[in-house]
């Protein structure tokens, strides 16, 4: 995948899925911490999201029951929260520009964040997905999922980010 | 330090401080991610706690402003209501037997967590400390807070545990 | 409907009716804020429950819009939760004696509650539905959401109760 | 007490006193609901509120256990926050007229509340105060607490408001 640099990003107007890969390479390959957890995106679109991480030693909550540190999961729920407001802010710009599109992305910040812990983070591969609930030109609210490979329920969360 | 076994644990009545040192070994010596995280435990009661992390490369959420990623904070704000709330137990343990003790810190859990991200993380070092709002024999509800080395607060945490 | 008495609890087995006939009057008949509210129950079972209330001048909390206070949304929100988890307690109890239901009531309390706002809240029919989204024998945790007549929908929220 | 009419506001320069006695009546008198609980204020500044309630009979949430609804609670902590939030906007006005007061009240509204229920809500009077932890051009964040005429604390609140 050839990603902009961010003076591509300033010269010329951007399709959607410009934009999406750009936010994609941003959170993936640029935040470190997200790279140290295992992240990957295995779907993307301006109203879905979809992570993945396998499970790891090293992100171990609980040495005899071997599940999820509570912590992995808040930071996968966050994050798939925080990427679907970039990719929901992008069909409502007026003006599709590098410009405006970077300017939104400065202004993204998560504001809140509530994780219930429904059941134990046991498994081999977990998916965070979300979903917005709340819209606006300065707020947005999501919902965000953590399901194992098996399908098992593992947390809500529910997150309120600034944006633009 | 010497740090009990299992057996131990098991065959004799505890101290306070023989507890809290149990409590400290195993989240910060046998819980990997905590370790990936750096955290470690700069003050330690039955009704306080301070953990600390030194910023790191890759803890870093945003590369261009190199903040502390959302995760990592709500992470050290869990582990340390936890913390609190394992160690709260003690005193009021009828019977101060490696066993009620043991059997304490299986049935821990976090039930629900609420991170307010106040102000972007930057800084050195990153201090988390939590208070107890509620207690019970079922529920404890603790207040934490993260403050950067000059005294910054970043972030406020509320979470609820299930004990006993 | 005839409602029983606290003797009659007392002194008989209960079918699931009798016990959930039991909440809905506790609710609705004994809790004058409910009342103040006009609060209503149009569903309720083991699993699933639908209050409603109508618009009223008492209710608004914004002279100028004319919405719905956001106490009322969250009053709502937490006894359509309230409800729900005694109701989803019916099914799990050992002995479905009178004894160990009013025991259960008894116990039931909210520990906490958010709320998020989604859109204001006009309407002249609000509908409140809440489901378990974690079940035990300490603690239950649901999700509600309020609707108005014409199915917007004006908030969600997620409670977290005491229980047993 | 005399209270500005829309017209007055449009009119002139205003002092701080003047916009808090105007958000002071705009919550007291012109919100039906906040009447209906009987809120009054009793301390009430650009930093800082206080409500009081008197326990009445129409606001009991529990009939054996005489105790404050939970939704009572969250009404208060909310018209506590939402008021502190509207004052601590007016030092940071650029230009103190009616108008930019006038348009900075409307947009105020409340995005999320969490409330933990710490203690059974027994007592005569009840007060609520709140804390800004997060001010910003378009968002604010508060802390408040519940207390009885005793002291007991009651509960904690936590709200996200969208501002200006």
């Amino acid at each position: 995948m050839q990603i902009m640099t961010e003076q591509d990003v300033v010269d010329q107007e951007l399709t959607e899925q410009q934009m999406l890969d750009f936010i994609s390479d941003m959170f993936m390959n640029q935040m470190p911490f997200n790279d140290l957890l295992g992240m990957r995106i295995t779907g993307y679109t301006t109203d879905s999201i979809e992570l993945r991480i396998n499970m790891d030693d090293k992100l171990i909550g609980n040495p005899i029951r071997k599940i999820l540190h509570g912590g992995v999961t808040a930071s996968l729920l966050d994050v798939a929260g925080g990427m679907l407001v970039a990719a929901a802010a992008i069909p409502q710009m007026d003006i599709k520009s590098a410009d405006n599109f970077h300017k939104n992305l400065k202004s993204l910040g998560t504001i809140d964040l509530r994780v219930d812990y429904l059941r134990p983070g046991w498994g081999d591969e977990f998916t965070a997905t979300a979903q917005i609930i709340r819209s606006g030109n300065k707020v947005a609210v999501t919902r965000m999922e953590l399901h194992n490979q098996e399908g098992v329920h593992i947390a809500f969360g529910t997150g309120t980010y600034l944006v633009g």
